[in-house]
């Protein structure tokens, strides 16, 4: 299957639609929309960006692109971290950011409608001034929340609200040949035929346009109390996990970081807000745990329970962050982890993959031991309460050919590894075009191929997104 | 397309996969594998049933049967209500029944592996020995959890908890050519490919065979009480769940109660342990709330707020069931509901709706003027903390004729009247065929013509319990 060139007329006609000022084409696209948080995996200029403002148009732009056999890359806010908006065939970028209205609120129901290119920072700000929360907390704040459900988005609450699949109740969504589709009603459970709902979050735009989304709330918890506890190393940090939560305390999250992502935070930051010197004792890992509840002395009380566990489990000491510039200051250290890898390395891969809890140690000192073999540095944080691990390779002063072929090596040996240890390729970032191969490693041949044939059922002609996730299309 | 009869050498083919005890033939075979719980929907026998004991001998039957071209309905409890498990075109019933181990637990992980047909009561009841609880927590205890994850199956606790597809991390299953595929990693969250394993929760047997499950736990909440609030009509009730909801105290359920079925419940049991005049006023509606958390003290700081919600919304008292006889005693009533609707009348006939909460009166008050119309006795009962409503017609004196067409009839109104109040077909029932051309109605063309499309890609030679959910086969 070949596609067609973008001609100048085929752009007029994608400007009559949205109105020329939201029509860029040519040598006009900023080169922003060839990539996005992970430079690597962007390859080629999209020939047109197209910024429509509702439904209607992009059910008008998809009709023309599907009648025309042009390709439609759908992007949000670009902070994907595996290639999935990139434009592998050219053709148009169908960004979603000009529909950012939250379009209302239905308070007997706990649910927000809202257009895809509303920002997560957005709407959990506007949910908390309605007093109700908007559970989903991935680390990247200004992700559109379209974004969030193309990739099942998870976060630092998954240990307790679960994803982002866990929020969406309803949506519209344009099919790509234009046709408008409304899927599911705004009710909290239903049992009506095959989930399609399911079957479009986490599908990273290749099936379907969302254009509308009815997300879930829930009451706002009323305190929120965090808790640093700091271990000898990563293994005993680890074990602490299983009995935290089987102490029935509820914890909103449970994150590791490691000291090497600590010292470097610090350094980047100018902070040293987390302490590395802890009783006489020198901290090679940490637990982070935030507790909720309906005001202090419930959560505090909760807290008891949580320094046995800790105690018991060789924590040098449960500091707590109670006030609220304590609280800001260890989620702000948490939340830099990725900005001061980023700024400290030319080239960058990274892998999201998911282990059980009890497999984390494993598989991060086999990494680790994998990066000193090749000479890659390694650095990494993530989910404790649900064993997904953020893992990135730095290139240091590596050359770009040098960094992406020891890159592809360590992250082979790391999958494998997974794999071993009955792990998911992807926690929360996704497929994109990156970790496709990687995906078919670990489902295998014939759930790869059902999702290949799904994707024909949504879109025979094989114009949206095309090369990502499970289609095996090679630009 | 046409399907091939059951031969006695087919039979014993089948039989000599499964072993002669396990495979039941022609005239041996028990009536009760024609229906389920909702005898009305049976329409025909099958010729034979086979019992596989794990799944290399599903895997067997099913290529077996897929080489002949004989359709194969799949069979759990057999509690389903809407027809799902009944074989309209005969051939083969593949009861689960016979793979009921409990595999083991992964304490570390919070989950428990088990085969497709563990009963519900026995899953619940061996995680509480594991100090873990298992949430979802439907009506039918005796239900098998393969059939549960079929039909995503709720309950009484979805409204903090959520439904059985929130439970299920990972699946065995077989398809329909006798391939074995797992799907899914037993991690809490994946971002890798299309959800195939949420596309198979709710698909009603008409995708694959499930053969194993890896089911998510929960520690186990050390204390629950429930409070009744009696209040003079249902739209009263009703009004008083948002505010409910909203007060933050995280009830794990929320269900509601008309009159008459509580009068009903009471004579068929002979127990009057729900109270009908409180303070002197007649009790109209009732709405049943249970508060969990660590201990006593907890629970009853929240009930202090819960009393004086109740109170604002007219709430005649709040009766609280802390000791265990009346918590036993209260939700036996409750759980009495279905028996004694079906002990009462010689034909049934139920839908199980779900809409927005605050529409839950004014829904419940059409269809009760429409049995009044039709001269259709009409009981009700349901989760009012998810819009979740179970209405049932009873035939009293009519032929099974007039009433089939006199419930068609409140039915296809019912249903007009819940597409207009912006609820689903069905809650955690189910399509089954008994709802097909409801789901059709309700979920449009387009999205019914997708199902159809990805059961094809599943069931290419359409084997597999043919005739349901959105297949349009008829027998």
């Amino acid at each position: 299957m070949s596609y067609n060139t973008v001609t100048e007329d085929f752009a007029k006609q994608l400007a009559s639609i949205v109105g020329e000022a939201h029509c860029v084409y040519g040598s006009e696209v900023s080169e922003d929309y060839s990539h996005d948080e992970m430079p690597i995996y962007g390859s080629r200029m999209p020939e047109v960006v197209v910024h429509p403002g509702c439904t209607e148009e992009v059910s008008a732009i998809m009709r023309l692109c599907n009648d025309n056999n042009i390709p439609v890359t759908v992007r949000g806010a670009g902070t994907g971290l595996a290639g999935g908006s990139t434009p592998l065939f050219g053709g148009v970028v169908l960004c979603t950011m000009r529909m950012n209205k939250i379009l209302g609120y239905d308070m007997k129901n706990f649910n927000v409608r809202i257009q895809p290119g509303v920002r997560l920072c957005e709407l959990a700000a506007d949910a908390l001034e309605h007093n109700l929360m908007y559970p989903p907390d991935p680390g990247e704040k200004t992700g559109s929340v379209g974004g969030n459900v193309n990739t099942n988005a998870g976060g630092m609450r998954a240990v307790k609200y679960g994803t982002t699949r866990d929020y969406v109740l309803a949506m519209t969504v344009v099919l790509p040949n234009g046709e408008i589709l409304e899927i599911d009603k705004a009710v909290t459970k239903t049992s009506s035929g095959y989930s399609l709902l399911h079957l479009i979050v986490g599908s990273e735009g290749t099936l379907a346009v969302i254009t509308e989304l009815t997300m879930k709330l829930v009451p706002n918890p009323k305190e929120d109390i965090s808790f640093l506890l700091p271990f000898e190393n990563i293994e005993a940090a680890i074990t602490s996990v299983p009995p935290i939560k089987h102490a029935g305390l509820d914890p909103r999250s449970i994150e590791f970081m490691e000291r090497d992502i600590v010292d470097s935070s610090a350094e980047f930051t100018g902070s040293k807000f987390i302490p590395t010197v802890i009783n006489g004792k020198e901290a090679g890992a940490y637990i982070l745990v935030t507790l909720e509840g309906n005001d202090e002395d419930e959560i505090m009380s909760r807290a008891e329970t949580l320094m046995e566990v800790a105690d018991e489990h060789g924590a040098f000491d449960v500091l707590v962050m109670k006030d609220s510039d304590d609280k800001a200051a260890i989620w702000a250290a948490r939340s830099a982890f990725l900005t001061c890898i980023e700024a400290d390395t030319k080239y960058l891969d990274e892998m999201d993959v998911v282990v059980p809890v009890d497999n984390i140690a494993e598989f991060l000192e086999y990494v680790h031991q994998v990066g000193t073999e090749k000479g890659m540095r390694i650095r990494s944080f993530g989910h404790a309460g649900d064993g997904n691990l953020h893992i990135y390779c730095s290139s240091n002063n590596k050359t770009e050919e040098e960094f992406k072929v020891i890159s592809a090596e360590v992250m082979q040996a790391s999958y494998d590894k997974c794999a071993e240890l009955n792990g998911a390729v992807s926690g929360e970032h996704g497929i994109g075009h990156a970790k496709k191969e990687y995906l078919k490693q670990s489902v295998g041949e014939t759930a790869f191929g059902l999702m290949a044939a799904i994707k024909q059922v949504f879109d025979p002609k094989g114009i949206l997104n095309p090369g990502k996730v499970c289609d095996e299309r090679e630009a």
